[in-house]
């Protein structure tokens, strides 16, 4: 992906030309997006990489960057990066309100991007929340106030522990669980701490982009391994941390078969090497039974579980856990209290009474329903008014569905991007999914959100969606 | 330090001798903490890095620590390292709790320690924080459930903005307030994204041992500036990022007249450099104005100002803030964005509906009366029990007082950490100051918190440690 930047700019700037670097790299970037061959929604090199790449100094690349964005070619998103801004240069959809009328999944921000792995916030129990946590507060103590255990409040801990035990047949105790605010934190953590210095990171491709840029940020050399009908085939790499997804793969929707659970294994014990094991969703299975976790299988010996408290209860609360093998628990606990502490008391002792209370089991079980129910629901209206552009693949789990492009969408040349972009509008949670992809085929489709969508406008904005496309595709071919 | 202890126990390793050698290690550490040359609370190096400077592998110093562990002469605290144990091996006192009776300073584990800069927590008002908090809840909605601002609830940043804009003449906007768990998050981010990559940490010596942690988890080299009667020194260092706290020197206390500020601005534009202002505890000055911040003078250009609520309300509600130069916002948000996300929503909504209030600025208030009345009645009673062994520095700031071994106790050699543990066992956190000196000449001493002993127990609590230090000078020359 950098290199393809690389190439298709860094041919022909010319430092005797007439123009300046910056304008002769502002117009070949603006061309790109202009004959499509960058979509809206795609992110920028950052303008350091990109300058390296190019030989030229990173002002130039800021500039040129800076200018296209005054054009509106370009969005700055503040801690995500650049990005091509949606339905650029052409104005693709006459939709005027980015938001559907129901304020329930309006967006937090005009510009802010729907996401596509979202439970049924509209169904959260915020008055039992809203007391638990006061229940909770009123016992803030002083103990409380200086509470320090860089692992979490450890009543919580114990709560996770037991859950963990019983639902994913993890192997752990309360010592081995650490509080994190989310899996990147996690992954982050075990890259500075528990991996050698020099091993690589291997993704899965196609995999999650989240996870892509904690590996990059923690300095490790990032690899990727293949994901085939079973998941993720064990990497060639001789050492290093996988980081997998074996409940339901993201974005491909798979679920790891025991044989190639015990493959991984296999190829982690062979080459001493570390298993990250991303288990985002896992509490929404509406059919059969979930397998045993990779952690349980392994025992705690080399696979490090995490899970997340982000789409079981809402994202912003910004808690997940990670089940650390023991003889790491002392390195992470010890980096993790250099460089961060804890999360706030607060959100781990609401949480812990909410846990303690039952409503924790009790949301989950409800949310199944509601989700299994949105699933039916925006099947059978995609299936009447999508089918001719998306196939959507089957999937008895998670939040979100996978759905490639098809017939006249691929005639036309319509990127995933903009595609997602018109989902976004209707007000459907979407990412393009070939931003997934890295050496792998890419292929082009949406991951379309369905869980946070009130039963009574999944019809409204599916149509909405299908409508949308019917005016890019007549506008444009006319 | 680090030096030191491989002198201490380098010498005579022998591979070929009859023991192994992890038991000569063992031998070795055994005897240096026996005779006194490792004090309690000492804090060890880590096996990897003193494995390194030995010579010997890893495990061979792991195995050697947890015998020692196992056989109590060190212990292996969680997410801290591996300390020499308090009051081993002569179990110098005979104060049987480590807690006072009141229960509203007790540790919240046996072993933790009493912090010494900690406020008068006895006087949060919990009910109030419980009602706003639980009120805050009640708004919980799906805008703020999927609130994704890395950089924090802008309400909150907008609230703090102003009360530095108004407190500490600090010059910035809301768009440069980003909302960090403490201060060393603070420091790693910066580390992390702006600071180039060979480019040295530069701290105070003596200075705060939890920065230090910080710069050495960024993997940036660590060097040290002078501290003379005005604070920092400006570096020798051409280039790279000072940390300091001229609103409060730590551990001396001093504040930074202008001119030495001027010096500092002047060394960071010379070279090129940045500054982080770690300004812990400014809101807590009990005489005389505070001086504007570095920040404020430089106008946000090379100096980023660091502030916490771990002072003014609790350390374990994990909220601070940092005040970004604009052209550093997108890298440092970018960063933290695929490494940590942000800190919950909860605390944050609920903070900022307490400031809102005017709950936050009346508390510091009330504080500030209550901090000063406690430093009187502590000072009072240190004059009459504690004078023959401690000289107390005057001050009119913070939470803690700077106290220097004299007399008998220096005579008598015993060591700052011993000194601090028998502080803690009578009630009052203290740390030895001689862990925050590096190459300074190192002097020994207290830094013993007096804000949060409630009014009553301060007599108490001093007369039981002046009784601890005359139990350990009689009985040891008997």
């Amino acid at each position: 992906m950098k290199d393809d930047f690389a190439t298709l700019w860094g041919g022909g700037l010319d430092p005797t030309a007439g123009k300046t670097l910056q304008r002769q790299l502002h117009t070949k970037i603006r061309t790109s997006i202009l004959d499509g061959k960058l979509a809206g929604g795609t992110r920028l090199p950052a303008s350091r990489m990109l300058a390296g790449r190019l030989g030229v100094a990173r002002i130039t690349v800021v500039q040129a960057y800076d200018q296209l964005v005054a054009e509106g070619y370009l969005e700055a998103r503040t801690g995500a990066g650049t990005f091509v801004a949606s339905g650029t240069p052409d104005q693709l959809t006459q939709t005027t309100s980015p938001s559907p009328s129901n304020g329930a999944f309006a967006p937090a921000r005009p510009q802010h991007t729907l996401l596509s792995g979202m439970p049924a916030l509209d169904q959260f129990p915020t008055a039992i929340w809203a007391r638990t946590t006061s229940r909770a507060m009123r016992k803030l103590d002083t103990n409380l106030m200086y509470h320090s255990d860089v692992m979490g409040f450890e009543p919580l801990r114990r709560n996770v522990a037991s859950y963990l035990q019983a639902s994913r047949s993890a192997v752990c105790d309360v010592s081995q669980i650490m509080i994190v605010t989310g899996l990147q934190q996690g992954l982050f953590l075990l890259a500075k701490t528990v991996l050698q210095s020099e091993a690589p990171i291997i993704l899965e491709d196609p995999g999650y982009d989240g996870m892509l840029a904690s590996a990059n940020a923690s300095g490790h050399p990032v690899r990727y391994t293949s994901v085939d009908d079973y998941g993720a085939l064990p990497p060639r790499e001789t050492q290093g941390l996988l980081v997998t997804s074996p409940s339901r793969q993201y974005p491909l929707g798979y679920t790891m078969p025991h044989s190639r659970r015990l493959e991984l294994l296999d190829w982690a014990r062979r080459t001493d090497s570390l298993v990250f094991e991303d288990d985002y969703d896992s509490e929404f299975r509406y059919a059969g039974h979930p397998l045993n976790s990779l952690q349980g299988i392994d025992g705690g010996q080399r696979v490090i579980y995490g899970g997340t408290f982000s789409k079981s209860l809402f994202p912003a609360l910004r808690l997940g856990y990670l089940v650390l093998p023991k003889h790491m628990i002392e390195q992470v606990a010890r980096f993790r209290s250099a460089t961060d502490s804890f999360p706030s008391i607060g959100g781990q002792i609401a949480l812990n009474a909410f846990m303690e209370d039952g409503d924790f089991t009790r949301h989950i079980r409800r949310l199944r329903m509601i989700h299994a129910k949105r699933k039916n629901l925006f099947t059978n209206f995609a299936d009447t008014h999508l089918k001719r552009f998306l196939d959507f693949q089957p999937s008895d789990a998670g939040l979100h569905l996978l759905a490639y492009s098809r017939g006249e969408l691929l005639d036309f040349g319509l990127s995933d991007g903009k595609l997602a972009s018109l989902a976004q509008n209707a007000g459907i949670g979407a990412v393009p999914v070939s931003n997934c992809f890295q050496f792998a085929p890419r292929r082009q489709g949406l991951l379309a959100g369905f869980a946070n969508l009130p039963d009574k406008t999944i019809e409204m904005v599916v149509k909405k969606f299908a409508h949308a496309i019917h005016m890019v595709l007549d506008t444009t071919t006319k």
